[in-house]
């Protein structure tokens, strides 16, 4: 992957022009996201893992219908390094990705943890189907007016629309002393 | 680190009968877990990610006190590539490794939560402080009576004891259909 960017950047240097709008490493084809342009980071899912999370409430459709997820934060090399260094702010390419699941269970696993641990009374659920992926680059030039991240939001590689992408910054805004990032890193067990 | 590795097995063949005890690949010095002789395998951080679960009851001690996990699973590059492709059994130098963490919350992050979507009444947890990991390590000749793995679970570093250990294998009989892996591999959103 990494060669195949470096080789298309070579390509847009050679271009003239071209190379002002070559893609950040990790980036491919497709549709950009509105406000700030990023495209689907395809290769994510071989980032580093910061940390696990899980959100519970209603449906943000407003349907009122119950959401349950499961959730991962992924970080790139440049972001994986910041997070254990604990530099901060971030430096510019470092990347986020955060993998988003319905939370699912299953009858099977219940019961094997039943007849291992018959007292625990166990429940587990795991990561079901997908629901979208969000990712955050850092760019203190371009995205200077957003505490220097950009942010997307896509579901099955389509991008949200604008109304979404122009609650990003604003939603992170009170994690300011972490740079914006809410996603602290996990303890190594 | 597999650099380091290569040069430790290096070592073991000039000293002749040391190499038969050398590590595998990604294990390091310490005390190895009972009955499998499984070692801390320093560096499974960075393996990809498999999945997320939550585990939800009462504390495995029998203290009754409450259990509330939030946990992932990482693989190695032998392991990540059985899972995407599907490949059952999983080849020898297969290795998992599952990291459990205190389910904990934050109240500021509640209120960001709430601050953007504020009819979702939204509950945010993360991983918090270290519980423990557990690794499987496929070895199908060394490990033929336990389904080709071999297990192991570590506490601040440190194995836990023969009983615990000899819990790992019948547990995970119930996922012989898939090689006795339990974890299935989440969807890339």
């Amino acid at each position: 992957m990494r060669r195949i960017v470096l080789a298309l950047v070579g390509i847009g240097a050679l271009a003239g022009g071209i190379a002002a709008t070559a893609p950040v490493s990790g980036q491919s084809d497709g549709e950009a996201a509105p406000i700030y342009g990023i495209k689907y980071l395809h290769g994510y899912r071989d980032w580093h893992l910061i940390s696990v999370k899980r959100l519970a409430g209603k449906q943000l459709t407003g349907s009122g219908a119950e959401l349950r997820q499961l959730r991962a934060q992924l970080a790139n090399d440049i972001a994986i390094k910041a997070f254990r260094d604990g530099t901060l702010p971030f430096p510019d390419g470092a990347m986020i990705a955060a993998l988003h699941w319905n939370e699912d269970s299953s009858d099977a696993d219940d019961k094997a943890l039943a007849a291992g641990f018959p007292a625990a009374g166990l429940h587990s659920t795991f990561a079901g189907s997908a629901v979208n992926v969000q990712f955050m680059v850092k760019d203190s030039k371009k995205y200077a007016a957003s505490g220097g991240w950009g942010f997307a939001d896509f579901t099955n590689g389509k991008p949200g629309d604008e109304a979404l992408h122009a609650k990003c910054f604003p939603c992170h805004a009170p994690a300011k002393d972490r740079d914006f990032v809410f996603t602290r890193y996990a303890p190594t067990p």
